[in-house]
């Protein structure tokens, strides 16, 4: 269980889901561990063979039913107060027919039911033979208007994150010339440590060290190359703070000059990257943010070299809404969060990306990572 | 992918589902990353956002769908020879309502589908809105009956991850009075690493190390506190070999006098374990399997102290049919693989569990845990 958020935050949380199942015109949300569930009672165990749900009504109390292992632990962590344990040996189908009637109970007609997205198979056709008159929709629909709206908890785990992330990143910049000779991989097993010790609880992803050649390559983790002088590396990472991530990207040369085009191109990102921040405030659709910072690269010719999103909302899951991308005209509001990583990628030569997390606020957006965003590393 | 495993064996298990799925009177098996999709085409990787099914259908070839990221990798490396990648430009609602025309062509009437046991309510809601007409069932009803007999390649791999599981049992065995003084998680630590130096490529669980009163506790993995002289120690371990889990315990003292009970109890539960193996024949219910030794506990007296089932199935899943345990009255066939591990737990005193894997064989059982069951390890 989450024990760094307190009893009000969830209950709010779970309130203004309670209202998003109003707007839906739905009467029910069923979570199953997930995201989801993480967010509105702080329970973030990987799912499991037995029935483990918190029913969320539209009006009225949430339930959780648990198997018996955890009956003591979320009874005594959660501040959902109706907790149902039950034993490997109880009816698991009779005690949620149980649940479902009480919680639909005054439901006139066919009842409208959200379940989690990654919800198993096996439990949503359970779920479908309790309620046969039910229709069934994902859960998304209402938790996603919420959960894209950051709350104080959330925002202090993110800006912690940020500041684990920007340290991290000084650090590697100070190393300097100590880096070239070492592997792609030696170098992230640093800065995984580095993470670790400045108080990340883990790898938001895989660290991502790209030298040279293999930093043209967005996908690339890392691997056995060295890196040499001169090379460009792409140094993508961040940490867990709180169950929230840092993700933060600079691309550095440790020592020596770099490829000719190089600076002319880190320039180019740089300056697309700050369009793309600048276009960030309430109001403004997601994908007028992705034009903004491919319109500085497409201007200086680069533009068939930038080949993902611009980026990508950040929450719970390291990837979540809103995307940053071209077509997605949902507009932003105070409260979220998204990376802003703009990238130039030249096949076996050498790619540069830069980014930062930001958060819009009322009338504009506040970045989340502060560190030196040049290129020079000596 | 899975590459120890030939496209014989492959297309052999397919045709097995689909002569079960003819069985279950279902037209096809929708697979999604799991251990059934682990099972019939070797691809293990986790479940994500993007669509990625195996179409089985009861007759004809299968097909995959999958990302454009996996496409290369898939086509190369799987034995299925229709492979459908899409861009995530492409609309990917629309590739799987070809694919499903083309796999459900000729059914007359309603389809009968399975879908994976643990397939995301996303995916499942687009399939029904595909084929609304269809009923809908889990793909374990024909899945598990396959999955349940192991055939040669599995054999082998559970055969080699039982040879590990013993070498470093008869390792801890011999550090004997060493083991004094360190902590639980020391020697956790240290029998990982040796299962790895010997073949395994990770744990099949956390490793379980629960001294004097601790091994009482069925569910302790390991923690902070000291072997001491006289402890009876828990030691319940096991990696995967070639994605198949070893799956072993034994209950030892490293040096000194255990307490007064302690030969007894050990004593039974050898006795219990050793009566569980004798039972194990093609033909007898699972449930008479948990009986035998369960007897054998029962009448020493400690009856109240067992409790937990006699062993579960193990197969690309650690914990899979057939559950050896009251009311399962599944007949055991050859070429099903089991644990057999009772044990008797002291509330604050210490527990005691000794546990192999055997495989049924035409007239009995095959162990394939063979290091010594003895608690003396001094």
């Amino acid at each position: 269980m989450t024990e760094h958020v307190d009893e009000t935050t969830f209950r709010d949380r779970a309130e203004r889901v309670q209202r998003a199942l109003g707007d839906a015109d739905a009467d029910l949300a069923v979570l199953f561990p997930s995201s989801n569930l993480h967010y509105v009672a702080g329970f973030d165990e990987e799912p499991a063979e037995r029935h483990l749900f918190l029913f969320v009504p539209r009006d009225g109390d949430p339930v959780f039913v648990v198997p018996a292992l955890y009956e003591t632990q979320v009874a005594s962590e959660s501040w959902v107060e109706d907790v149902r344990g039950y034993a490997d040996s109880d009816d698991q189908i009779a005690v949620v027919e149980d649940v479902l009637d009480d919680v639909l109970w005054g439901v006139d007609g066919k009842p409208r039911v959200l379940v989690d997205d990654s919800m198993w198979a096996t439990f949503t056709q359970d779920l479908r033979e309790v309620v046969p008159g039910a229709s069934w929709e994902l859960a998304s629909e209402a938790l996603e208007s919420v959960r894209v709206r950051k709350d104080d908890a959330e925002l202090a785990a993110l800006r912690e994150a940020g500041r684990v992330a920007d340290a991290v990143s000084e650090w590697v910049r100070a190393r300097g010339e100590d880096v070239v000779g070492m592997t792609e991989a030696e170098l992230a097993g640093e800065i995984e440590r580095e993470l670790r010790e400045r108080g990340a609880s883990g790898l938001a992803f895989p660290v991502i060290v790209g030298s040279g050649p293999n930093g043209a390559m967005p996908h690339h983790t890392h691997g056995d190359r060295v890196v040499e002088r001169g090379d460009p590396v792409v140094l993508d990472f961040g940490g867990f703070v709180d169950d929230y991530p840092g993700d933060q990207t600079r691309t550095m040369v440790f020592a020596g000059d770099p490829p000719e085009e190089f600076e002319r191109v880190h320039d180019v990102v740089r300056e697309a990257q700050q369009a793309g921040v600048d276009a960030v405030e309430p109001g403004v659709e997601a994908q007028a943010v992705d034009a903004a910072a491919r319109e500085v690269i497409a201007d200086a010719g680069y533009g068939d070299a930038f080949v993902h999103r611009t980026g990508h909302g950040v929450g719970l899951d390291v990837h979540e809404p809103p995307y940053v991308v071209d077509g997605n005209d949902r507009t932003l509001e105070p409260g979220m969060v998204c990376s802003i990583e703009p990238g130039v990628y030249l096949d076996g030569e050498f790619g540069v990306r830069i980014e930062d997390l930001v958060v819009v606020t009322e009338d504009g957006c506040e970045r989340l990572n502060h560190s030196d965003r040049g290129w020079r590393a000596e």
